[in-house]
């Protein structure tokens, strides 16, 4: 099987050295990053370093697109561009809608795994990254039935556990479990170190729920900008709908109101466990 | 050394063990619950277990009181009455201001480890949980300094850097960075809960990075909220604040502003490292 990954960071750079080790598939890779491209070849990431989108996917079965959102459309156009008829070109970016509107091909599949860590790069990239992540695909009225189901059987034996959604549903559930975070975290963090501190005061200290909660802020703004762009009306009304409980919540604060402050906590301990089956 | 803890859950039972392993000290437990407390002697937390709070702290030399904040001022004021002259009684309540504003006893200094876990409870009581940990001490102008000398060391001794710092500022650190962080976690899962969800949708799915951050939301309801009364002004204040930068990234938003999103994210990234140096 021949692979070809364009972008050999964190999440590009683990789909090819779990294709190589679980698929003993042979990985060609592209990356506008020359540093990048080097590292992967060296740490045994890709077989082979090209030197341009065509060259990569030249000869490919399946093609794997992670870029940053923001240069995704572009690049997914001149993979297809140059792909072989036959094969299957997907992605990996955190927002779908726009991307997906943009192909018109039977050969693409929108995809995103669960699997980010808060370390990007090239030199975090490893084989068991997807092991027992969600991957959801997006396949729009377009994409061949065929190309759906070869991606799901390699997502499979990558470790990872592949869902069909809707781009719409996507975007919607990432804006509240991944971009809503985000921007939460990122408002943790600018709140903390708001505070005036003297001469004689202790140095910062928090519990490790803190270090938990915003682990993500700040992360990398060339990546996240952007996702936040493309994803920003469903952020935005996902912060909203934040906001307001926020505001419900204070709301039985300023009255002091002990037993809504009880009801409001066990609403989320419901919530939660809804989500996660009880377990933390 | 003769310890008493007052309260042996998490918290509690942590102390114990480690003040018996650790300062082979004799430890009394008291326990308002007769099977934590009963846990409590079957795992060796503790030495003895008391049938009150006056038999636990009799002929103790220093007193930890462990209990929730909701019954913390009335089991001070127990403890105090009980404890010999010349012990030292400290508390490990996440709110310190009402507290130590209704002690007058140079015998108290109030205290608040940064060790707790989702997980409360005796059983997860175990001997490491302070190492390393921050340990804040609110001593008042009556504390005497004896007693707050005696009490950093033996935190020392158990793993833990004991702070003093008063208990306004403390207050209005842990409104930040504990107390809000469960506020925004709750929210979160709320609104991840929220999403309608229809036949043939697949499961919910979240990366570990949502994992990490509502894994407080919902924590238990007889601990949190008192907690969240007796820090209700700086916490709602700390809401607020938290508000006003979410409406500020959502002017951004609505504006396709990348150029102010990113400078938003770079704060938030630059708040991270002046709290955390950098690491993750």
């Amino acid at each position: 099987m021949r692979i070809a990954v364009i972008g050999v960071g964190l999440i590009g750079g683990s789909i090819a050295v779990s294709a190589r080790e679980r698929l003993s598939a042979v990985v060609s890779g592209f990356d506008l990053d020359a540093r990048s491209l080097e590292l992967a070849l060296e740490r045994g990431l890709i077989d082979r370093a090209c030197a341009g989108v065509s060259e990569a996917v030249a000869d490919a079965g399946v093609v794997f697109v992670a870029v940053p959102v923001g240069s995704l459309m572009e690049s997914v156009a001149a993979v297809l561009e140059a792909a072989p008829a036959g094969s299957v070109v997907t992605d990996t970016g955190s927002t779908k809608r726009a991307l997906v509107a943009s192909v018109d091909d039977p050969r693409f599949v929108g995809g995103h795994p669960l699997a980010g860590t808060e370390h990007a790069g090239t030199s975090f990239a490893r084989a068991d990254l997807f092991d027992g992540a969600a991957w959801y695909l997006t396949p729009s009225a377009r994409t061949a039935p065929d190309a759906l189901e070869r991606l799901r059987e390699i997502l499979v034996r990558l470790g990872a556990r592949p869902s069909p959604v809707s781009a719409e549903r996507h975007d919607r559930l990432m804006a509240s479990v991944s971009h809503l975070p985000h921007v939460l975290a990122n408002a943790l963090v600018c709140e903390a170190a708001s505070m005036p501190s003297a001469d004689g005061d202790p140095p910062f200290a928090a519990g490790p729920s803190f270090r938990d909660i915003t682990r993500v802020a700040g992360a990398p703004s060339a990546i996240w900008t952007d996702i936040y762009v493309q994803n920003a009306d469903l952020l935005d009304a996902a912060i909203g709908r934040s906001i307001e409980s926020l505001q419900e919540f204070r709301a039985a604060l300023a009255a002091g109101d002990a037993v809504r402050l009880t009801a409001l906590n066990e609403a989320a301990a419901a919530a939660r466990a809804q989500l996660f089956g009880g377990s933390r």
